[in-house]
């Protein structure tokens, strides 16, 4: 069975559980504990899976696969039963470009390594990392509110669920976990509604995995 | 006639030029210049193409595109002459995988605006920003390294030309810039010795732009 290594607060692993569930792989969620333990990703065992030491990795049987994103896209090419991109390769090209948007723009600058090194080595305040954390996140929402007045429907890409979904609903659940405004962002907001209501959605939420604290 | 809207040191740009030049599209080259003019990504022209404020957009007839690895899938899917990700799932998993560890876990931490952001609004000293710089680049490659003893033949991922190297490249064009000490990276310096004979790397050095300053 596919494992998938992870942590409940890991944005990025919250992507990948989004599209187990949705294209309903059966999986076991095997958790690294991002801060007890001095940081799990940093023992041995585990960076002798993922040198990189970040989650998620994905183990099926004896292929390993880091990042979020190409872990998503080798479910996507060997579970074709719920498509996750459109099949046109310019409607396709502008939703690879929304989860990047999310994905190389805001989640590597906010992520806990990061803030651990501008606390740890910069000595910044705690109102100065509120400042940095804040800013990236409406920076690029306020990006993301301009494209998706022209791609959005009911998701961030016309009626259907794709990977800007599973980039997105994780990137606000830090936004409000960080107490971000979000008032200044409707169709973002619109779209978090909805995907609120699905069950692939609500059982990848952070508060609902087994390692939650 | 594609335009390639970039600026001659944008790892991204440079990424999408070397793209170019291996698939031999036709094309021209737009500068947005980056420091000139406070930021021409700032321009009430270019931030309605990108919203944004970042480069490259590709601009293909009334198609426009952003974020560098959107728009070289793009290019993938429209000329396959010269393919830049192998056949076979699992490999193509592991060229992304590659990718991003290079474009999501290293490149965002070190663009423009973060530089900025740590100077301007955190007021670091030169000294910091460049600790800053090489702990993100020394990470980083640390993992690719142990990665690309798994893959690399002549380049990242055996001896065909993929997506990583296309990544790895201006990854380190901007390392020796911030002079990094390269030499506990052997793989890397070979890969980066095999495609600096490649013409199409060549000519999409950012030294070998136009706008180059």
């Amino acid at each position: 069975m596919i494992k998938l290594y992870g942590y409940w607060r890991s944005s990025a692993a919250y992507r990948v559980r989004i599209a187990l569930n949705l294209k309903k792989i059966e999986h076991e969620l095997v958790s690294v504990h991002l801060v007890k333990d001095g940081g799990q990703q940093h023992s041995d065992s585990y960076v002798k899976m993922n040198p990189s030491h970040l989650v998620p990795t994905l183990v099926d049987g004896d292929f390993n696969l880091n990042q979020s994103l190409a872990i998503i896209d080798y479910l996507e090419e060997t579970n074709s039963n719920v498509a996750l991109y459109p099949r046109d390769i310019k409607n396709k090209a502008l939703v690879k470009a929304l989860a990047y948007d999310l994905a190389c723009e805001i989640h590597p600058l906010n992520n806990l390594r990061v803030l651990q090194y501008l606390s740890n080595e910069l000595s910044i305040t705690v109102d100065q990392k509120t400042a940095w954390y804040h800013h990236w996140i409406i920076e690029g929402f306020s990006a993301l509110e301009l494209r998706l007045a022209k791609t959005s429907g009911q998701y961030c890409f016309g009626d259907n669920i794709t990977v800007a979904d599973l980039c997105l609903i994780p990137q606000i659940y830090n936004a409000k976990r960080f107490n971000v405004d979000m008032s200044a962002f409707p169709l973002i907001n619109k779209i978090e509604s909805n995907c609120a209501k699905l069950p692939a959605f609500i059982d990848a939420e952070p508060e609902n995995q087994a390692d939650a604290t």
